[in-house]
């Protein structure tokens, strides 16, 4: 029994998915146990029943993220990590502490099995860096070409502290702008990479699990207005989201946004603004003026937020509507609008 | 604002999702608001926030699926409808109420949105049926070739009452085996529809929300070792599973296993065994013998219960491992073992 998927899927040392390894039966089992239970093993999920049993209680987090990147792996992490953080990082800007993660794959026809476990030794490793567990999951197998490769879709649950209230929502003129480090980097890195561009210096994601970064940030103030992961559309989406929910303006000093070299080098190559760029290890945080700098303190101690940096503030709104400005290099300013996006499809 | 995404997708009456629909960016927003938000709306979906807060407490299920059903629509469903009932019944087979449900989008560029807005809008209704409420979201837009149509994967969470522990290891010798209604229903239907057969007779899924009639058998007995739906790979592979978990013998009476007239015939017709096609609106349910009537009863009381019948039992493990036996019409005995179920792709 133990040799079923080594037996059916072998041919030579090119082991590959079959469409039987979503059918539910034998294969599928077989897929759950030696590629599943051994990468994410926890006593939850090892009791293998339609659903996970959990004790929680109080206010909880809970959301959605598919996950569909092309190249699967990049530098500084691959789909499997991406689909960790990326939940994990949705419930930690809630102010939540992220516990538990369900996963479901779509995996096409054909996709290498070395790949596949891979791609599940990575998420385990993410959980375990973030302090989740994988505690339910779904694979399912389309034919050759109705997929590209593998997608996954996970979801998380998080538990918020009594007296945590975090929302896009949360802006306030007077509000500090801050930014956890250097923007940019998985956009650019994925975009280098599919478009076959090797830099000599080294370009990675920053793909990371910020439950952490949020929970010092909250221990040194729990009055944090707005907690926000800049992903799909970048600083410029998320600042539009933020301004438009809130009813403010926002403005933020160019000169201010932390940049890698690389990330710049590879913009100026690709013709891409950096502010529309997704990141995946980066958080912005809008905090009172006076609660700014313990907060900032608290952010560089840790491992994911060492670059830090106040970027901007929260003003009153100006004109008919809600803005985002960028104040430039050179003293004047201009309106960073909503990107449209055409460009950048699957980033994450 | 409001017609961003009509003026953008329109071309001509031909509306179609665009990748810049899963941008992140002003797409993105109009795609939620235009089509998710309308559909879903709910006061804890309506905060758009990047995750929902929940208020809860106690033992909670929580599980995940992927839906690649092929055709996107069936007689009797759709792949929303499924996304809803196939997440809920999980949770009900846990003996939970199913409560929250998260979806994550994966949708080709040049979808039809007409297409879509039928799909949301049957998971609305789905949701409603059921009484649980989709709270979180995403989307992610695809290139076209790189998925085919829509896939959506759910994640559920549900409250598991005080004092109920069922578990798909909880069968014993003597437990009595009932199903909720007529067999292979859905696997039928989807498989007609893909091979363009069409019967005269209405042959059409079983897809339903079994919340309500666990709940009321849970009424009748909360001793219900063991509940299960019989999805993918039919009843031949949820037997097997739970023979296998359990550590018991089950012995099935094919005569008493309830068909509709014209699933028979699709079988007939495309050379098909009824056990290995899946359901999606059935349970099986093991019960102590002295229970079963009373549970039985309550069954055929509820909407998705009212062909329920007593179809087996379980036996100590009579060889040197667990097996799942039929007692067929003539008397005689034959074995059901696992599918491999190689010939039934993307039935769900």
């Amino acid at each position: 029994m133990s040799n079923g998927m080594g037996k059916t899927m072998k041919n030579g040392n090119d082991r590959r998915i079959l469409l039987a390894h979503g059918s539910g039966g034998r294969l599928t089992r077989d897929l759950v146990e030696q590629v599943f239970s051994k990468a994410l093993a926890n006593p939850i999920l090892d009791r293998m029943d339609d659903a996970a049993i959990l004790e929680l209680e109080g206010r909880l987090a809970f959301t959605a993220d598919s996950h569909v990147v092309s190249p699967i792996f990049f530098p500084g992490g691959d789909i499997g990590r991406l689909s960790i953080t990326g939940t994990v990082n949705d419930l930690a800007m809630m102010g939540a502490r992220p516990l538990y993660i369900s996963a479901g794959f779509i995996i096409e026809e054909g996709f290498p099995v070395d790949d596949l476990e891979s791609i599940v030794a990575s998420m385990g490793e993410a959980a375990r860096e973030a302090g989740v567990e994988v505690v339910a999951g779904d694979t399912k197998v389309v034919e050759r070409g109705a997929a590209d490769g593998v997608f996954i879709t996970t979801s998380g649950i998080g538990s918020i502290p009594p007296g945590i209230h975090v929302s896009g929502s949360g802006a306030r003129p007077g509000d500090t702008v801050i930014i956890s480090g250097t923007v940019g980097d998985h956009g650019a890195t994925v975009l280098s990479k599919r478009e076959g561009i090797d830099f000599d210096t080294e370009l990675k994601s920053d793909c990371a699990p910020l439950g952490s970064l949020v929970s010092d940030m909250l221990a040194a103030s729990p009055n944090l207005h707005v907690l926000r992961d800049p992903t799909r559309g970048g600083v410029a989406a998320t600042l539009n989201e933020i301004a438009a929910s809130s009813g403010v303006d926002i403005e933020i000093d160019e000169g201010k946004i932390p940049y890698r070299a690389e990330v710049r080098a590879a913009c100026e190559l690709l013709g891409l603004d950096p502010l529309v760029l997704a990141n995946e290890g980066k958080l912005m945080a809008f905090v009172p003026a006076a609660g700014a700098e313990p907060v900032l303190e608290a952010m560089r101690k840790n491992r994911y937020g060492g670059a830090a940096a106040i970027i901007g503030s929260v003003k009153e709104v100006e004109s008919s509507r809600p803005r985002v400005y960028a104040r430039t290099i050179l003293g004047s300013r201009r309106i960073i609008s909503m990107p449209t996006g055409e460009q950048l499809p699957r980033i994450c």
